[in-house]
């Protein structure tokens, strides 16, 4: 196994960071390695904000939740995806343009997400942890307004990034064959295998929390589809031009 | 630099293999490398079909707008957006759940394409050589139907995985500062920069065609966003169970 896989199935989220700022050379290089991900027809429908302003950290860290590592990290970022550009480039060609199509919303949410990945695997590999704050979708609103995101661009994730001061241990993963199916989807033995990852999972907690935490992957995931979690997310959408049409 | 980011920014799209095939071993190891990506809440909510069949290989090839790697390279993967797994082990944990919110259709598009882009990047340090394949969107329900895809899960991109057997330059990418903000949107300076980047375009496809594909960026961009690329996306998520409500 060479050293890129060995560094990709070592991935942790990290939350606590030292003090040490990264190198702005270091930084563009990072940034730099997520623009070479693969893109949708060349499209590249996204744009990096980048909060240096430590008032809009702190801000930022309470819409997300209250995760103070938005505020203390070295650099934190907001990855959005961007029709804007786009469109209006081909617009000033003489493209006579259709916006919002949901097909549109798609093409810049995974032209985005595989931009941030490179930039995770890019700052992994130069020793920097990171942990993708998807709270920022909590007020989508107000993360727009204060990052004054125009219509066509919509905040997909956060990002802090820094020098790690913790050394958690790697999640397990489902196993292989729940998520991996030859030719057709079949899912007869799904009970099974998250039974079988249920009781992986609950070890991995109880080894952490020292036998306090008693729960399983099952358990975790009650509370995300039953709150309708985040609910505002279409009509937020729709107001910022993405018609999911 | 390490030679993790100089992997990075070598990255280009091979759409030519050798008939070597991927060891089966090492497939394996790609797919976990992928499933090592971070996980929203870690719901893991993505499938990998990997489709080996030689007549589903040539359907899809079809489907996908006559790509004929899709049948010819080493191992084809359609990456699918899945929440069924995790909200039917929610519901057998006992929640009451919520099925279909936006929210839901972005957390596993994104899922599925961090996933995805570690499996990329395994592939690339191995001397492999890829393709996304978002043609696979072009006949979802087509797709869905010979995949037998259940609802509440969705095909997001195909990935041609080989043996490169060319060599294509790296294609350039948009200015940095076009794409990386500080603090605050704004694209004052886009349209310049864009027009920039039209150059840069236009060099590239001149000196890769022997002068004979005189375009660039904008002009590329044109027929993407006036066609209403693929309109039939929201109805055919809607059918899946993918509400966007």
């Amino acid at each position: 196994m060479n050293s890129t896989i060995e560094l990709l199935l070592s991935h942790r989220s990290i939350r606590k960071f030292t003090d040490q700022n990264i190198p702005r050379e270091l930084f563009d290089t990072l940034i730099r390695a997520g623009q070479s991900a693969a893109t949708s027809n060349h499209v590249q429908a996204y744009s990096i904000i980048h909060v240096v302003n430590p008032e809009n950290r702190r801000k930022l860290a309470e819409l997300a939740g209250g995760q103070t590592y938005v505020a203390e990290c070295s650099d934190f970022l907001v990855f959005c995806a961007d029709m804007k550009r786009s469109t209006e480039a081909a617009e000033r060609a003489g493209a006579d343009i259709v916006r919002g199509m949901t097909e549109q919303l798609l093409v810049a949410s995974v032209d985005t997400a595989l931009m941030a990945q490179n930039v995770a695997i890019a700052a992994e590999s130069e020793g920097l942890g990171l942990c993708y704050i998807g709270g920022i979708r909590n007020n989508p609103a107000a993360v727009s307004e204060l990052l004054r995101l125009p219509d066509h661009v919509y905040p997909v994730f956060g990002m802090c990034l820094g020098y790690p001061d913790q050394q958690p241990d790697v999640k397990p993963r489902l196993p292989l064959e729940s998520i991996l199916k030859e030719d057709h989807y079949q899912d007869d033995n799904d009970a099974a295998l998250v039974a079988q990852f249920d009781d992986t999972m609950r070890q991995y907690y109880l080894a952490r929390t020292g036998g306090n935490k008693d729960t399983n992957w099952s358990e975790q995931l009650k509370p995300l589809f039953t709150s309708k979690l985040r609910p505002h997310m279409a009509d937020f959408l729709k107001g910022k031009g993405f018609k999911l049409k």
